[in-house]
């Protein structure tokens, strides 16, 4: 067997979360002194990046004490509405950091008074030249087209701005220098991956995937990642918009895909919603989460050791190995999936934007 | 054939709406009054409500330049998360007013300094009890499990929320006005309804819903009723969400529904994704839209005339009629889908929460 590019970049992730966290965390001041007297925070993004954004999101609000929500782009650039962000903190999310739609918000966001941070893989591009800050993750040249080393320090990237914006000092830090060590034991390990792919292979009904509050964007991250990669129609839900109703589609021979934090105030409520989904027929993968939970799904893939607050920068890792052996198991090139490019576009007239 | 309840409520949408218009409208200076000092406006809401509430976002920002966003009510219900919202004015939106989640979030953020206002169809819930104004829609009791006119009469409460926050007088309030008549017209004429639901019912590949910017919540709603009334997994996408990836799986034999404004700076890029997922094959399904958008799209369904801030209210009485006439091809009950209640649950131990 050829080992495909996503599973080369996929075994560089250890490294290139050590670096990026030693890129970053020194540059908890200047973000502090950039937001200083902005009260709110926007996150701008599409596709993976969004989905990183929305582990900033929830832990801007929980850890940092921030109101904190997602931007809408088309407002500003399609609408051009006047809003005054003279009190808000704008972060724009790019792999490649040439998205056109997001260097163009940057700019209009900029022009209401937003002061701007730009999160992105490459330290030359027009949307780190243009933030007022730019937190350049490491990840090295990514050349697969699915997203994980860059998404990776993306959501290194949103821990590093959520401790520097908090009241208090964080007392992350020595958690988040021990991840890329327990991050390599999990790639290396592999557990239940196999299993895991094979069951999501052979689904012969609706394939689902779901999370709830930090972890929600790993959820919609894993979802996209399946849909894409292997050109199936999955369905990423938060665990709220699940139970108002879509849950009556889960049958017998759906698979629930569920990503679990080991603690904090949700591994119950998943826990629970495993159990009522196995109950429905549906086959339950587990990815994180607690002893409970483990046993609540039918089958597991452990995720690497960490608390709530950063769970959601080791969670993806047993997704995107699912992932890539999913894509083998159906012969399909997790490198190239059919109809996708490394740079797309949000508009079809403009020349480059960024999936990743 | 019998009628379905869900159809009555269809056709009462027109007396409701004018209700509503009438009983909202001169609250406007209230809820100006509430707002003053308050920059930021959030939404918090679940399933159909939040649909309606995503508009109501892309309303405030774009009509009456205030922030606004959508609103995680786990961030306070479960990790009680200590927000500075002093300067922000929460609309929580809920059907029945009694949904536990909702009622819970209301007091939490009250708590955190947030002035509240609740939109709901019930005007002794909690929910309605406990705000500092309540704008109680007048749909009358809705006894179908999928919302119809309940949604209708949110929708409606939206724009009178815009209108009320705008800096300027409002020039909306004639066309607000000539919609129920309208809407009348739309479910007389019920054009093109047959064969949208026909394409539907024989679709041998994923459906999927998408919109953009103002009529983005109206997309989701659309989704979320073919996936909750005829039991089917659909996906609705935003327009940026589905270029950036998901358009990949999209083949002959997929229906896409697309939902677009008469005008607006959006209606361009709508008519050009119509051509794009034709081009791959799909079935495309438009409702709304301008000319060009007619023309673009293989089969269509017209909404009431309206301008693009105003069109989420009518837009959506179409799509109900197609999914009343699905169920029906489908030979499902489309009062009472299987599995779902009127009032539902966020929380699996909680009593009542609502989905509409």
């Amino acid at each position: 067997m050829i080992e495909s590019q996503m599973l080369r970049e996929i075994h560089e992730q250890p490294a290139a979360a050590t670096r990026t966290i030693e890129a970053l965390v020194p540059m908890r001041p200047e973000i502090a002194a950039l937001a200083e007297g902005r009260r709110h925070v926007l996150f701008a993004a599409r596709g993976s990046s969004d989905n990183a954004g929305l582990y900033g999101r929830y832990l801007l609000e929980t850890y940092a004490g921030r109101p904190a929500a997602m931007l809408a782009p088309s407002v500003f650039t399609h609408y051009q509405a006047t809003v005054d962000l003279s009190d808000t903190l704008v972060v724009t999310v790019s792999q490649s950091g040439s998205t056109q739609e997001l260097v163009e918000t940057q700019a209009l966001v900029r022009a209401q008074g937003a002061a701007t941070v730009a999160i992105t893989n490459v330290a030359d591009s027009p949307l780190a030249a243009e933030a007022d800050l730019a937190l350049v993750t490491q990840a090295g040249p990514e050349l697969a087209v699915p997203a994980t080393k860059t998404y990776l320090g993306q959501t290194i990237a949103m821990a590093v701005l959520a401790t520097a914006l908090s009241p208090t000092p964080t007392t992350l830090d020595a958690e988040l220098a021990e991840l890329p060590r327990r991050i390599a034991q999990v790639i290396e390990a592999g557990a239940g991956v196999d299993e895991a792919a094979c069951a999501l292979a052979e689904a012969m009904g609706p394939t689902i995937v779901t999370g709830r509050g930090l972890l929600l964007g790993t959820a919609l991250e894993t979802a996209l990642k399946i849909e894409e990669t292997c050109l199936r129609p999955v369905r990423g839900y938060s665990y709220a918009d699940l139970r108002h109703g879509p849950i009556a589609v889960v049958r017998p021979g759906a698979v629930a895909v569920l990503v679990c934090a080991q603690d904090g105030p949700l591994t119950g409520p998943m826990t629970e919603l495993a159990g009522a989904l196995a109950e429905r027929g549906a086959t339950v993968i587990g990815i994180g989460g607690d002893d409970e939970f483990v046993r609540a799904c039918g089958l597991h893939v452990p995720a690497p050791a960490a608390p709530e607050t950063l769970a959601p920068i080791g969670t993806i890792v047993p997704a995107q190995l699912v992932v890539e052996r999913l894509a083998a198991r159906l012969d399909l090139d997790p490198d190239s999936p059919r109809g996708l490019a490394k740079v797309t576009q949000t508009e079809a007239d403009s020349s480059s934007d960024d999936r990743a």
